[in-house]
């Protein structure tokens, strides 16, 4: 089967350059002395954790705990789900720990770690717990110096059905970094926050094992992981124009992207309309408050070579239009996109758009397709 | 089984709402002397398509082919796939007209309607074909005066296999109006392009038994049908924040909600951290461009109620954060929203919402969930 054959739209996924981007981040958190624990997020498909898993040892990083329970379906036990716990889902959690995961939870309170107490206890299970660090104040976690840290620590080491594990921290705020130099700087402070609070709790007589931090962009840039023993990241997987806009790729490293067909002209308007819009594109905008807006993707040739000029400038659910960058006037080269033929979008947000699909299609370098390989979604 | 009960995060559906928002719009439609073809893009779920057509005959609007598969499936054939062709999904139209599919296609273009006829011929079917109109010049559709109308009627009509139904316009500007006399022009507008566009093919000798319009908000405020054989609206069923900011409906009105749970407190932020980010809610931010920012959505309580303060500020993949609304401070009530408590996200646009998830939790004024239904999704 060719791409040309497939039913638009579709995600289509570079299995040579999702190597290579599996390669080179295991490269370099290796060079730092870290382990990594890839973060299936963006991916959630087995063929890819076990492309990611096939040149190291060690576990996943899941969002979900229906990644959590698809991963342990297909053989990967060792899994962190690291989303602060909910206790409704603690049931859901001791479950597949009875199925034989080695699933830890994280968690940033004393009343979740109660909850976990009481229902590891009920289960009759043992909980691996982290300590969620807020390194740089952009969402969750507990402040790098507050005392509750150390009195959350006590309730973890303490009570019956629950084991602490360590702790963990997510620089999210190196998304919205300008310059490699603010990266840099989000990298160390992670790293550093997450060291310090292990400190805290080894003075305090409490078990550390575990320093967790990471993100694409930090652990592409970080220059020191001394006293990190794993760094989470996902979206370097495939990669995407918000990555591109941060450096951390380059957009030839971009392993996804979204077939669409041309299904209209709007010739006054300069407008080639598709199939893809939101639905399959996502409504992610991540690339807006870049330098470079590169509106709801990139579009490229059907063997996914970027269009300098043109982007998707609008999306509606099921269409989406290409036009060229503003500024550079309606002229297209209409020859280059006649009714039914395909083109390929380049996403804003790998993790975003991926979500909207429930296969791959793979290629490498060609417009034949490899294998497919499904994904899931939701909850 | 109790809202509490249920493992966050996921939607849910009140069908007191459903019913009488579908109630509403039926009796609306009728009194004008159209018809109403339900569109299912925003439920994609059998369970509420039997429910908008229990107080009517006649068959529903599809936005992929994946539904229309769906709903044959489930016994419903009278099928209008409202997306311009792409020629790649012809030999899906033509198995699912083999398996007892009435299935209408639309088209804009003369390439377009070769490569039906092509395919029909090949297949040795009949398939019928609205010729899609621009009536406002958003997106998609022969501009009425244009001569391309007759040329494309004229191929339709006497190309074998095809069969000229009419014509079809979607007034997509009405989302963007600022006032209800401003919905009402181009209501009028909407109707008046289909009806001129259906003379002028009959005035050339052609066929033009079906004249369809619509869209939630023009549905909502015409006051003229004549000419007009059937409306297309989906939103309507569940409606959102969107709609409300547009005078389509009130916020009580909405049927759908994501429930979420409390997983965190940044207190000196003001911010409650919940399990519903952009996975659970979308990042559609379509109120952003109203009198009214609703952020990611507008908070209630488990029962529905809205926290007129409250609104989802920001969303990562699996994080969503609640904060009182711009200008209001810091100073919550911490007491409604300890951890492990249940909230509910009205959304800011019911469509790309009820995308994220693969079923409806369904209630109906209190927190008792009275039936699971699946919904689908993607391609």
């Amino acid at each position: 089967m060719r791409l040309f054959q497939v039913e638009t739209p579709c995600l289509v996924l570079e299995k040579g350059k999702l190597q290579r981007n599996i390669e080179r981040m295991h490269s370099k958190v290796a060079r730092l002395g870290a382990g990594l624990r890839p973060h299936l997020k963006t991916a959630k498909c087995v063929e890819v954790a076990r492309m990611a898993l096939a040149i190291q040892s060690g576990g996943i990083t899941v969002s979900t705990l229906k990644e959590a329970e698809y991963f342990l379906d297909n053989g990967i036990t060792d899994l962190l789900y690291a989303v602060g716990i909910a206790p409704v889902k603690l049931d859901h959690v001791a479950d597949l720990i009875r199925r034989g995961a080695e699933l830890t939870i994280i968690l940033d309170s004393l009343d979740q770690a109660k909850a976990a107490a009481q229902r590891a206890q009920m289960h009759g299970i043992t909980l691996p717990v982290l300590i969620e660090i807020d390194s740089d104040g952009h969402r969750s976690g507990v402040k790098p110096n507050d005392i509750l840290l150390i009195e959350i620590g006590r309730m973890l080491h303490h009570s019956q059905g629950l084991q602490l594990k360590g702790v963990l921290t997510h620089a999210g705020d190196s998304y919205g970094c300008k310059t490699i130099d603010e990266i840099q700087r989000i990298a160390a402070q992670e790293a550093d926050a997450a060291f310090r609070c292990a400190e805290g709790l080894r003075h305090a007589g409490l078990p550390c094992p575990t320093v967790s931090v990471g993100s694409t962009p930090t652990a592409t840039y970080a220059t020191n992981y001394a006293g990190i023993t794993e760094v989470r990241a996902g979206v370097y997987m495939f990669s995407d124009l918000k990555m591109a806009g941060l450096n951390v790729c380059n957009v030839e490293d971009l392993a996804l992207s979204v077939a669409a067909s041309v299904i209209g002209h709007q010739r006054q308007k300069g407008w080639v309309i598709t199939d893809a819009g939101w639905m399959a594109l996502s409504s992610d905008r991540g690339t807006a408050s870049q330098t470079i807006d590169q509106g709801y993707g990139v579009v490229c040739d059907i063997e996914g070579r970027p269009y300098p000029d043109l982007i998707v400038e609008g999306v509606y659910q099921e269409h989406g239009i290409i036009a060229r960058r503003p500024g550079l006037g309606k002229e297209l080269e209409w020859h280059n996109f006649p009714i039914g033929s395909t083109v390929r979008i380049l996403p804003n947000h790998a993790c975003a758009t991926g979500a909207m699909h429930d296969r791959y299609y793979v290629v490498n370098g060609t417009t034949e397709v490899m294998a497919i390989w499904h994904r899931i979604n939701g909850y």
